[in-house]
C-alpha cells in the first residue's frame, strides 16, 4: 500500500530562501543543519543570487546545492491575488515551479501562507476528485505526534470536504510514520452521536459507510488532541486554526509560569540548576520549532510551509519533514481512495444542511 | 452603571447537591469551605433528605443552611427533553425553581449541562431581546482572567447572536471584576479585516456602529486568549468549546512533561524539593478547579454550572463565583443594551450570508 523510495535515492528539495522573518541566513543554516544531521539531499535555493551566492559558498555542508536566481520577494502583507498577477519573478513562485516542472520533489517556504497556497494551487493543481486543499499541522502528544487538519486553508468545509480531509490526512500520516492503519477522528463538541453540526454527522456517516478500510474512531473532543486519542484529527480550517493557536497560547502561558517558579529566589535557582538537563528537554519538547512544518495536502506536489518566525532549527525540522514526505509519496493513494469513497458514497444518503438548519443546541 | 448589593446583605444560594461525579459530600464540603473562607450566605441544598440531612448536620460551618427534599436525580446521560418531561422531582429542577420563585439569588449545579440549560431556559426564560443563552467560562491569563463565551450552549451563532454574546459577556465581566470598560474581542482566524467568516465580519460591524459605548477591540486569534489580549472573548459555542477543551488538553500535556522532568532521578527530586513552594503555586495556577464555574448568560436568573468532575475545592470556586454575581446583578443592563443596539442596528446593513457564500479562503 505504501509506495516508498529508497533512503539513498537522489532527492532534490526546492527552498524558497527569501521567505521567513529571520531572512535567508536562517534558511540556509537550517538546510546545513539538516545535512549535518544526515539528510542526503541536494537543495535548490531560490532568491537573489547576490545575497544567496556568498551564503551558500560559506556553508561547506551544502556542497552540491545551487542557487537559482529569482529577484522578487513576496511580502507578508501581499494579497494572494496580487502575487498571482505580479509575483511571477518571486522566489516563492520559482520554488513552487521547480516542483511543478519535476526539477524538485518538494518545496519548503516560510513565506506568506495565503500567497503560497494560491501559487501552489495555480501551479500544481488539485489532485483529481479533491475539492479543496487543506493545511496539516503536527501536534505533540504523549506517544509522539498526531496531525490536525485543516488548520487554515478554508474557513468552512462541507461534509464531503471533511471526508476528503480525512482521506488525505490518513495517507499523509501513513507516509510520515509508516503506521499501516492510522486512527482518524472528527473534532466535535461531544463524543455522543447526537452532538455537533449536522455536517459533521454526515461526514461521520460517509466515512463509516464508504471507507470501510479506514480506522475511523468517530468523534473526539478538544482535549483528545493533546492526549493523542487518534493519529489524525479532522476539522474545518476555522476550528483547526483556532485550536492550534489556542493550544500554543495555553502552552506559552504555562511556560511563563514555570519560568517564574524557577527564577523566584536563590533557592529556586539552585533547584532549577539541579533540574537543568531535564528542563532543557522540557524546553525542547515545548519548542514549537520541533513541530514546524504545515503540509499542504490535496495538491499534485508536496508543499511544506515553514513558520514565518522559525529559526534555523525550525527550518531544519520543516526540511526533514519535507524530505521524509518526498520519499513516501501518497498522491496516487489519495486520488484512488477519494474516487472509491465518492463511488460508494453515491449510495449513502448525504444531505448537507445549511447553517440555519443546523442550529440544534449542542448541549 | 453597576448595580451592587452590600457585601453583608443576606444572600441565599440554591445548590443542586446531587449533581457532580464526587457526590453530595464534595458539594457540601465545597460550601463549607466557602463559608470558612468568609462567604456570608445561607445555602438551600436540594436532594434526598435522608442523604443530605446527616451531611449537613456534620458540618457546623453550614449552620443556618437547610435541606430541601427532592428525591429525583438527573443522570449524566439523560436527554434534556426527558428531564423536562419527567425530571420535575429532581434536585436540579427544584434548585432552579428556587431562583425562579425568588427563594434564592443564584443556583449552582454540577449536573448534566444540557439538562441544566433546558431546565433553566424553561423555568427562568430568556432576557427580553436575547435570542439564545450562552455559557461563559473563566480563562486564566497573565493578568488574572478573561472570560470566553459561548463555550457550548449553541453549535452555531449568527451575527446578531454574537453581538448579544458580546453585550452579555461585557456586562458579566463588569459584574465580576468591577472594571468599567472591559475590552471585547471576536475570535477569528486572523486579525486582518478580510479574514474569517462573513458573519463574524457582520458582528464586528454591528458592534462598532451600534454599540459605541463598548471597548470593542475587533478580531483576535486563538493565541490571544491566554495572553489576555481582551477581557471578553466572543465566539460561537462550537469554536468556544473546542478552544476551551483543547487548551485544557495542552496544559495537561505540559503538566505531565513537568512531572516527568521533576521525578526523573534523585538529583531532580532534590531540585524539585527546593522548588516545592513555587511548584505548589504552579499547580494551583494550573488547577482547573480554581477557574471552575460556567455561567449561563441570557436568562432571568443566574445559573452557575460547576464542572461534573469538580472536587470540594472546585465546588467552592463555583459557589464563590455565584455569590459574587448575585451581589452584582446585570440582567437589566443586558436587556437595556440589547434593546439599544437592536434599535441602532436597524440602520446597519446586516446580511447573514449562509455557509455556501462564506467559503472564501481564510488564508
Amino acid at each position: 500500500m505504501r509506495e516508498t523510495q529508497p533512503e539513498n535515492a537522489p532527492l532534490t528539495l526546492a527552498i524558497d530562501a527569501m521567505g521567513g522573518d529571520h531572512g535567508p541566513e536562517a534558511v540556509l543554516d537550517g538546510a546545513a543543519a539538516a545535512a549535518a544531521a544526515g539528510l542526503k539531499a541536494r537543495f535548490l535555493f531560490f532568491g537573489d543570487r547576490a545575497v544567496l551566492g556568498p551564503l551558500l559558498a560559506a556553508r561547506p555542508k551544502l556542497a552540491g546545492s545551487e542557487v537559482r536566481h529569482a529577484p522578487g520577494v513576496v511580502a507578508m502583507e501581499d494579497k494572494p491575488s496580487q502575487v498571482l498577477r505580479r509575483g511571477r519573478d518571486s522566489s516563492m513562485w520559482a520554488a513552487v515551479e521547480a516542483v511543478a516542472k519535476g526539477d524538485a520533489a518538494v518545496v519548503v517556504s516560510g513565506g506568506n501562507t495565503g500567497a503560497l497556497m494560491a501559487v501552489s494551487i495555480f501551479q500544481l493543481r488539485m489532485i483529481d476528485g479533491v475539492d479543496r486543499p487543506a493545511i496539516s499541522a503536527l501536534w505533540p502528544t504523549p506517544n509522539g505526534r498526531s496531525i490536525v487538519l485543516d488548520v487554515g486553508a478554508n474557513v468552512e468545509a462541507d461534509a464531503n470536504q471533511l471526508v476528503q480531509f480525512a482521506i488525505m490526512g490518513e495517507a499523509f500520516f501513513r507516509a510520515l510514520t509508516g503506521k499501516e492503519k492510522p486512527t482518524v477522528g472528527l473534532l466535535n463538541v461531544g463524543a455522543e452521536e447526537l452532538k455537533g453540526h449536522d455536517l459533521i454527522r454526515n461526514a461521520a456517516r460517509i466515512l463509516r459507510e464508504a471507507d470501510p478500510d479506514m480506522a475511523f474512531a468517530g468523534f473526539i473532543e478538544g482535549n483528545d488532541i493533546s492526549k493523542g486519542t487518534v493519529d489524525v484529527v479532522v476539522t474545518d480550517g476555522f476550528t483547526g486554526n483556532v485550536a492550534l493557536k489556542t493550544a500554543e497560547g495555553a502552552a506559552r502561558l504555562v511556560a511563563s509560569w514555570i519560568k517564574k517558579a524557577l527564577t523566584n529566589s536563590i533557592i529556586t535557582r539552585i533547584g532549577a540548576l539541579l533540574l537543568r538537563v531535564q528542563l532543557i528537554k522540557l524546553r525542547e519538547r515545548m519548542d514549537p520549532s520541533s513541530a514546524n512544518g504545515g503540509v499542504f495536502l490535496g495538491l499534485n506536489g508536496i508543499v511544506v510551509k515553514s513558520h514565518g518566525g522559525a529559526d534555523a532549527n525550525g527550518v531544519k525540522s520543516a526540511i526533514e519533514l519535507a524530505a521524509s514526505l518526498a520519499r513516501h509519496p501518497f498522491r496516487d493513494e489519495v486520488a484512488q481512495t477519494v474516487a472509491a469513497v465518492a463511488k460508494r458514497a453515491v449510495n449513502v444518503r448525504v444531505t448537507n444542511q445549511n447553517s440555519d438548519e443546523a442550529k440544534a443546541a449542542a448541549v
